[in-house]
């Protein structure tokens, strides 16, 4: 298998949606056996070549997928032996409908307070590329962005609250073990984590507990990798 | 079982989170035995007196329970021989955080298409608790809500987008079976159906043709009740 995932400064992989695939092959039981290729946000012509324009794209069996949901939906359905990261019918629908409700909810109100953090951790020959999209994207400069940022933070946590409920009463957003649905949330901490050194979640919140418990899956894969501990 | 529900004008019944309850008794086969009490905005003293605010409420067994989704959750445990209208672990819980997600992001897009419609739907002697209430939540005249209310539909139907995608694919949110997922989102077009003429659907939406397969459920029970065609 073939992952081609984003190209940070340093090895900070930072890019959430990349993250859930980590997180999914983990899962599936892949530890080994992946070649990881990085793509910069200047240079995309690996994936370019294939009709991509965004990270992650894997490439198993020589079929190249893209979109880190249909990412999971095609592990799924090709490897039904392997544990499922879905659960029943049901679950897997409702989760496809969460994948949109939060990338849509919550790119932005994360994005709004780590940015500026982001782009120091930006490949260096991706800083300029980087710099003209997102403050297309966002409508002002990162500069400005990053000086209401940790205003932002109270807004975050609140937007937060329908996991808060599931978090107090389960380990996980799944129940007694993760599924697509925990690493759909945790690719957006992943994010903070390989980019930020905000603290995003107060001491006592069960959701951060649950990225505690995020952070030690697989032999504590994502907490070996290079990031802040508090985000 | 007692079923305290809204009270409306001539038997309009368009409490969004009482038509989810109503599909979930039908989902798990109660059709009758079920006493219903309509309660007043003007007069909640039926259920007030039990320390409730908002209908609906179910006393089942001597319990009092109130809340749609805690209802739901009381009969999928107190009756685990009935069919499940959560599906799995997972699926219970992406269901339960979904439930908040569309609570909070449909009510208002909603009522600012509808609220108009409801007040002349209103039982007379709420028309004026329902105005002030209701303006000072919106923070704008019924009026000058309802004089913009048509212009709101196109970014409704944009913020259906999660559910198309699925309802492309399956005859239900939750697949092949309607599940309470589905139900919640359905509750919310029982509101607009049982209270306004207005169109929210385009004719070839996906969305428009699982209400369709919604109405028709249970013997037409949801089609049956007073409202208008096309919402």
């Amino acid at each position: 298998m073939i992952l081609y995932e984003l190209d940070g400064k340093e090895d900070f992989r930072f890019s959430p949606h990349v993250w859930k695939i980590n997180m999914t092959l983990l899962h599936k039981g892949w530890t080994s056996n992946i070649e990881r290729i990085p793509v910069k946000f200047s240079d995309k012509s690996p994936i370019e070549e294939k009709g991509f324009n965004t990270v992650p794209v894997l490439v198993d069996k020589e079929k190249w997928i893209g979109d880190s949901i249909k990412i999971a939906e095609y592990l799924e359905n090709e490897y039904p032996e392997r544990p499922s990261v879905f659960g029943d019918e049901t679950a897997k629908n409702t989760t496809f409908i969460l994948n949109k409700f939060i990338d849509y909810n919550f790119i932005t109100s994360f994005a709004r307070i780590i940015v500026g953090d982001i782009y120091n951790h930006i490949h260096p020959d991706d800083k300029e590329y980087f710099k003209v999209t997102r403050e297309e994207m966002m409508g002002s400069t990162i500069e400005e962005i990053s000086n209401t940022s940790k205003q932002r933070i109270p807004s975050l946590q609140k937007q937060l609250e329908p996991f808060r409920k599931i978090l107090k009463e389960n380990p996980y957003i799944a129940g007694s073990q993760p599924m697509y649905c925990d690493y759909i949330l945790f690719g957006f901490f992943m994010w903070a984590r390989c980019s930020s050194p905000k603290t995003l979640l107060d001491p006592t919140d069960p959701i951060r507990e649950w990225r505690e418990r995020m952070l030690d899956l697989y032999g504590g894969y994502a907490r070996k990798a290079r990031g802040y501990k508090d985000t």
